[in-house]
């Protein structure tokens, strides 16, 4: 993964540069990506080839420039093997992360789920052209949300705690089962639906992998439950074009603040 | 915390034997009690007193007897900490987790969320006499079952992948908002109520805490929606009586192996 991600091994850990171009709110990386970063190169130290579960903890901005990856191995071998791992810039941890790994191989192709009503034709294109303001990180894959929950946009909120659309990975999109991190984390947060527009920031994300992605399109599916004081969760499930189960996530992130 | 679970500060960390009587299959001691520990020892290192988020990935089965915790820092101040814990037995990592901790008592106590219908006392009490096999944990604490789903134990599963019911917290149980760590993972999978019975080791467990939870009985609600291969998430809610969140939970498990 090394030359996807420009990161190389040096005594205790790896060192590399964030590229520019996965910025959110304020320039700060997304954190799916960070923790797709981080992810990658802690696979690197065990035999398992897939994150089965992976949860990231968000200490601080992540920016474009130098970064440091320090892993540690809690358990290699076995079925599952699990490792921690950091992602420092500047002298202060951006990332703590736990990922244990496994082998997706396992999971057979079938799923009892039906497949998706409606298709990516018939979806809103998130672009930077009709949307000011939306974040570069849009420009890295191809991001679109169904039509009844797109006004949002245009200052006329669902009503309801939900974003759901579908997501297409662009040849600069972690590859494989790492691009999973990224597209649980790369929606505009349902609560834009209740028209609380904002910098919602990630405390924590969890993202359980079930499947290897196949090429094309992913349908994404998010809702917030229960906001409870400045705490909500965002949880979101990601499937292939055909209904079948690629992923879970979820995660803690704090209320926008009014400006 | 270090009276109650009897852990006292080293050099580098914490020293202290895990007690009897938390066990679960095979006497492996229960992956919320392991999480309730660290996590409460982690909590020493910060300002903040509650977890409002904490991801536990347990790499083998703790036993009753000595064990040490390492924890690490790895942001504090501000409006939340978060820390890294390890709590390892003769050499070997049981449980390696990362909690954030923030103020609960800035959370509300209004829910919109309506009480639950049916109470403790319509409930089925879990216990060694009435379940045999039944692990150890449920006599440190009062565990009942909602009539129409705790056929299981009988041979005659709901049909359902869904557990339900009510908790009520010992003078043994971990105290305050740690205890909502245990109480995330202390009822039977839901899976048992499809037929599947059998150990259903956690692969990994996260825990938002919401609320602090009052003195009484504590409502949990747990259901499975995808198993996939040898993957399967028990998604929990926690409440109290008047239906308030305390916590919402996942975990990612294995299905239990045929004997």
């Amino acid at each position: 993964m090394s030359d996807i991600f420009g990161f190389e091994p040096v005594n205790d850990g790896w060192e590399g540069e964030l590229p520019e171009g996965w910025g959110v709110v304020g320039g700060a990386i997304n954190g799916g990506y960070l923790l797709a970063v981080v992810t990658a190169l802690a696979q690197t130290s065990v035999r398992q080839p897939d994150p089965v579960t992976v949860t990231g903890h968000f200490t601080g901005p992540g920016r474009a420039g130098p970064a440091r990856v320090v892993t540690t191995v809690h358990k290699s071998g076995g079925g599952h093997s699990t490792v921690g791992a950091t992602l420092v810039q500047e002298g202060r941890t951006v990332v703590a992360a736990l990922a244990t790994f496994g082998d997706l191989s396992v999971v057979p192709a079938d799923d009892p789920t039906p497949a998706p009503s409606g298709s990516p034709h018939d979806a809103v294109a998130v672009t930077k052209a009709r949307a000011p303001g939306t974040p570069d990180i849009v420009e890295r894959l191809q991001l679109r949300i169904d039509a009844d929950l797109a006004e949002f946009f245009t200052g006329a909120p669902a009503g309801r705690a939900e974003m759901a659309g579908w997501i297409h990975p662009s040849p600069e999109t972690p590859p494989g089962v790492f691009g999973l991190l990224v597209m649980a984390d790369v929606f505009p947060p349902p609560i834009f639906n209740l028209g609380h527009l904002g910098w919602t920031p990630t405390v924590e994300l969890t993202v359980h992998c079930r499947r290897r992605p196949p090429r094309g399109w992913v349908r994404g599916e998010f809702r917030t439950r229960f906001m409870t004081g400045p705490y909500l969760e965002e949880d979101g499930e990601l499937r292939d074009a055909d209904g079948r189960l690629l992923a879970v996530s979820r995660q803690l992130a704090l209320m926008p603040r009014r400006s």
